[in-house]
């Protein structure tokens, strides 16, 4: 969609209207991308974080299907495309500031291309100094498939 | 925290040991800051989205409560210091890629300045081409607290 407007969305002059009005005026960064949070919408577990340009965004409202911006690839990224994986999403939520989108999604297979549920498979320990010696920790038993079977 | 090493966390440079690994390696952006998913640790509810740089991770780590850095202040931002709405981390997670981070956390009061619970109380239509007229929807019925009397 080359010919979109930098107009599109409402106006985000006004902070009051931002933050309290019902027009949408998604910010997006310097980089041309906005942050987008997904979670299982039953679960309410957290699947994945990624970002979306304006293109990816009347993408996901048009499909009713999570698309991004891939900033690896730097392209638009069909989530599941490839895996099959897609992300239906029930709702779509953007925060006071407007800076953020979140998605609540119904997940075909998994989210995360190492082969779990969610990408949030290890946690990090808090509550001390940090050490060199502190460790991540696996969080998720086993893996919902094979990425060498998915991505071949 | 000037004196922080650029090399205080464990190394990216192998891909499987940063995904697969139990080494903390946090990707920080071009800008120095990694996005940062805030969840409250027994509802699952998506309360806000921030960023950290390595001076607010390390932070957090230490005090087992959220800090982040406040773009629009170019500042740390001790969650909570003005208003007493703390974050009490009760775990830490990061992604595969370890280029986000997530808080699961015990929330005080609330985690939204404009006065719910939520920074996420608007939706927005998904399943038809944008256009113009479709408007954000409120989802939250009450504010939780005034912010005219919490930040004067």
């Amino acid at each position: 969609m080359p010919g979109i407007p930098e107009s599109i969305f409402d106006s985000r002059d006004q902070r009051k209207a931002v933050e309290e009005g019902l027009g949408f005026a998604p910010k997006f960064g310097a980089d041309r991308l906005i942050p987008v949070v997904v979670t299982d919408h039953q679960s309410g577990h957290l699947l994945m974080q990624a970002f979306m340009n304006k293109e990816a965004l009347l993408k996901t409202i048009e499909l009713g299907e999570a698309v991004f911006f891939s900033r690896s690839r730097n392209e638009l990224w069909h989530k599941g495309a490839t895996s099959g994986h897609t992300q239906k999403v029930i709702e779509m939520r953007t925060d006071c500031d407007q800076d953020c989108i979140w998605l609540r999604v119904e997940q075909s297979g998994a989210a995360c291309h190492v082969g779990y549920t969610s990408c949030f498979y290890r946690s990090y320990p808090v509550g001390e100094a940090w050490t060199e010696d502190a460790k991540l920790v696996m969080e998720e038993d086993e893996k919902v498939f094979d990425p060498n079977e998915v991505y071949g």
